[in-house]
């Protein structure tokens, strides 16, 4: 159970077959997830997890032996997981890597406004918070941004940027996405995110 | 002195002048900001300041009467105000739009090393932390990123950048290196931050 795959209770719930142990590590990610991006790990206390997601405390000892950085670990990869997921539903049909940045772009942009600037990316600002004090959040953070990293560079790689190109491109999408985030989130203004595509596709011609 | 400048007392070190007041704030501002840089916000506790800056703690309520938040605003005021003056030195004998580049990444690359990956930037982890309910701090790391944002557009301004692309291209790069250094700091990698200037100056022709 403690090493169960992020997508895997999603995958039981289409089955019709989940059992009430995935229920409750789902209901625990689910509520940390939420909470981790809107006041990051430190804010985010044990207690408020069980209150919001209404799981009792035994329950979180035994699906999370670790407590509060294994429970954020888990949620930093089933948020990130479900980025994945949008992502690479967008970029499958993408034509041109200018439309994988306009894509990729909305995506983060459609999260800040719908929360009214109180969520951004479900990884940075647990990110920033990592240390090696807290070394298996600091592992599920790095393996979020490299999954994303891939499926960017092979999308580019599909759509005829060079093998040598594609991996470096796509660090510079994410980073330039990431910290237009942050900076439009600091802000309260959408422009530094709407803008990105715009500044950055003279970049990626084929 | 709860409106003072941040600059101030260091201004006043120099003129043989500071007071014990302005000592007894400038300890409190320092070990706040080194504490909110590793740590977060919401992670560095009263307490801990108290104990790490060797103040009394009715020091701490006479000089922030607003606790917390305003002590937090108060230092990544100074936190950015140190970084706006060390990139002000750099970028004014900067000859080209990709020298600026070149400076400011290895500005934040640089203590991102010398910190081994866990300081970054002295605004974004709280910038992200920062919500309604924060709104002091909030205005702080706005207004720190915007102060950013005025010394590099005018640096572009007068390398030759029309002043319809300065602005736009200090937001690109801003927003670019920050998210490098995000990307870096959680892979522990310091390749996002080394690229960003060559992947970048493209963009930068005069």
């Amino acid at each position: 159970m403690k090493h169960q795959q992020a997508d895997a209770p999603e995958t039981e719930i289409q089955d019709g077959r989940q059992s009430k142990g995935d229920r409750t590590r789902q209901a625990l990610v689910e509520t940390t997830a939420r909470l981790l991006q809107e006041h990051g790990f430190a804010a985010t206390g044990l207690n408020q997890i069980i209150r919001e997601s209404g799981q009792p405390r035994g329950s979180l000892y035994f699906h999370f032996p670790g407590g509060k950085e294994e429970l954020a670990a888990a949620a930093v990869t089933a948020g990130a997981a479900q980025v994945e997921a949008i992502l690479q539903k967008g970029l499958d049909g993408a034509e041109s890597p200018e439309a994988v940045l306009i894509q990729t772009s909305a995506l983060f942009a459609e999260e800040l406004i719908s929360s009214n600037f109180s969520k951004g990316c479900p990884v940075s600002t647990v990110a920033l918070e990592a240390t090696k004090a807290t070394p298996l959040l600091r592992r599920a953070c790095a393996d979020a941004y490299e999954a994303w990293l891939t499926l960017i560079t092979g999308t580019f790689a599909r759509l005829g940027l060079s093998q040598e190109r594609a991996p470096r491109l796509a660090r510079l999408t994410l980073s330039t996405i990431e910290g237009a985030l942050l900076l439009a989130k600091a802000t309260q203004d959408i422009t530094p995110l709407n803008d990105v595509a715009a500044d950055l596709s003279p970049l990626l011609k084929v």
